[in-house]
Order: structure tokens, then sequence, then C-alpha cells
């Protein structure tokens, strides 16, 4: 297995994994790295090349195994392992994802949310309790966390990003629409929806360009006919 | 401006324009491609590369005019220009985005919301009512909709990303857990939480395996020492 991997590659690994599951529900034992392909609509070479990035897995003339692809993937992902989640900020996101069937099912546990709002304050969303935002340092104190979500404001969820830090909490999923300073082991993976969207808006914008431009060099790329 | 932009550059696009946001904020009016980078993390030339790609903005030995770049890097994201959003599965989530401040900012307004839930149609959350999914088809004959989120479970958003293309829809952002099939046209953009979940578990498990061999080599890496 090589030392470093490249973010595309790691990127893609959660896409073949839910490939491989639903292979799997529906009994295929392998499979090619053709057919893989076609189902994914990618090529069969970056399929090889991907996972020969972690030493193979497939066989010359076989294929791939597909429950033993799907484990191995698994193991790199950390499925098999039992990961410890609290959500900070239980407004409608942070709800949503204490929600989330998806996050179970791949080993994720929410244990406690935390807020602000005594409206929010001693609700139960899925087993996991909210509580107030001061209760953060002793709860950390007391349970063993793995990962911390922030669905807070931004200016908020920079203030909370360090005392996360100061409790010894190593990952940090983020949806505030910043880029946290934090210690250098600190991993931190961000989801900033609006950006998300905003390339969605780019991706509209450059198709209409590329229409209009047909259109004025004489394809009108209608469909109509004068026949 | 090129013709082909390359998907990592378009992902970029967005936190450049946040950056420059900010700084319109602090009122600076000019900034060096050097400074940006510093305050963005990334280096310069990479800046002035991804620029570039759409005409440079920057002048030599001037650096960028921010009030300007801001404005042209909108206009790339079509920020200046107002586009109407639905939501299909007004839960949590779909309430989350509704609700969610930063959209507006930057041109998307939720029109409308739809669900199969009895206990949520009816319902308005910041203007945008909820109703039932079945008045779909006529509520898309009659309002001009650019852009269709579906935060459904995925079976669900498979059906209605059909019904959705029969009705005209080019852009589809979807949450669905699931990669949809449409016709060639029609732009989507995926944002699948439980992937972005996966990619931070994997650097979690990466990391603790080079701290394992550090250890194992013999630096501890504790930053312990015996004097």
């Amino acid at each position: 297995m090589k030392d470093k991997v490249s973010t595309a590659v790691i990127q893609r690994l959660p896409r073949y994994y839910r490939y491989l599951s639903d292979l799997l529900e529906e009994n295929v034992e392998r499979i090619s790295s053709s057919d893989l392909a076609a189902r994914m609509h990618v090529t069969a070479s970056q399929i090889r090349q991907d996972l020969n990035t972690f030493g193979g897995f497939g066989q010359q003339g076989y294929g791939y195994h597909v429950p033993h692809l799907h484990a191995e993937i698994g193991k790199l992902l950390g499925i098999d392992q039992q990961k410890y989640l609290i959500i900070i900020g239980a407004g409608n996101l942070g709800q949503a994802l204490a929600n989330y069937q998806n996050f179970t099912k791949r080993g994720f546990q929410v244990k406690a949310l935390f807020d602000i709002d005594p409206e929010v304050i001693g609700r139960t969303i899925q087993g996991a309790q909210v509580f107030p935002l001061e209760y953060l340092e002793a709860y950390l104190e007391k349970n063993a966390i793995d990962i911390a979500t922030l669905t807070l404001p931004r200016d908020r969820a920079i203030e909370v990003a360090k005392r996360l830090c100061r409790c010894g909490i190593k990952a940090i999923w983020n949806f505030a629409h910043t880029d946290l300073q934090v210690d250098e082991d600190v991993l931190v993976e961000n989801v900033h929806l609006s950006e998300s969207l905003m390339q969605l808006s780019y991706r509209m914008i450059a198709a209409r360009r590329k229409q209009k431009k047909t259109e004025e060099t004489g394809d009108t790329g209608t469909g109509e006919r004068s026949d």
C-alpha cells in the first residue's frame, strides 16, 4: 500500500463501497473491472488503478470477489470500527444528521448533541440527548468521542473548534461556512453547502454560454427540422 | 476564457468568492496574490493560475482590485442572477436548507417545498410553502424554477428525478445517497453526506496507521523526553 494516497482516490473510495454494497444486496459474488466500470460510469482502468493504490484485490481472469473487496474497502474506510460522534448545533441540520440512518449502518453513532437554545436542550433524537453547550468540556472528559460535528454559525464554530481542540478532539466534521484554524494533528472535513450550490450555478451558466455559442454558429441544437 | 475549465478550479471558485467577500467587508480594496495566498493557505502561483483560466483579473505590480475581482467571480458563479429553487423532501434536511440564510445572500431563493407527509404539508418555511408531492407537475407548469433539490430517500429520489426531467428541470442538487440517471443535458450536483463522513474516517485511520509506524520505528512522537 502506498504511503501517500491522492485526495481524488480517497474521495472515490466511498463510492466504490456504495456500489459494492448494492452488489452484495443483489447477491453478486464476483464482478469484472469492466462490469463494475459500466455500472459506475467510469473506466475499468481507473478502477484497477485506484484499487492498485491499496494493493490490488483483483485476480487476473477472475475479477473481484465482491464480499472480499467490500470488506477490504470497508476496513480502509474504518467501517468495521464503531465511531462515536457528537453534534454541536441542534438546529434543523444537526437534527437531520442525528436522524440519518445511513450513518449508523456505516458504524457512526451519534452520542449527544449540544446547543444553547433552551427550546431544544433536553430533547432526545434517536437516543441522543441535547445538552447545553456549556456542558461540552465536562461531557468530553467523561465520554470517548471520535468526531465532533459542527452545525453552527461560522463565528461560533471558530470558537467551539478551539474548545474542542483543547479537549483533545482530533477529527471535526465542519458544516460552518468557514475554514477552521486548528492544530496540525486535528483533521477537518468540510461540507460547505452553499459552495456546492454555487458550483452547480457555475455549471448552469457555463452550459447556457455554450448553448448560446452553438446557436450563434448556426447549429440551433433545438432538434427542430424544416422537413 | 478557456472553454474547458477543470473541476478542481470550479470547486475552488466559491472559496475565492468567500475570501473576497470577507475582504470587502473589511474594506480592503486591493490585495496581492501572495497576501491572498497567505490568507487562504494556498500558493500564490495557484491563485494566479486559477484566475488566469478566466482571463486574469490581476495587474502586474498592483495585485487584485478586490471589488472588481469579487464582482467578476460572482458573475462566473451566477450570483448576480436570481435563481429559484424548490426542495423535494421537507424533513429536517429540507427544512434546514430552506432556512439557510447564506443561500438568499448568494441569489438562491427557495420558492416551495414538496412532501408526502400530511404533518408538514401546508407549513410555511421562510415564506416558502410545503405542497403535497402530487402537486409537483402542476406547480412546475405555472412557476419558472431553475434548480430542484432532492432531500429524499434514494428510491424515491430516482423516481422523482425522472418526473423532474419530464417537467424540463435542467439542474438537480441531489442529497439522496445514489447516482441519479438523468438526461444528458440535466446537471446534477451531488452532496453525499455519508461519503464525506467516510472520507474523514479514512483519514483518521490513515493518521493512526502513520502514528503507529512512527512509534514502531522508535520515534514515539509524543514529545516526551527523558532529560
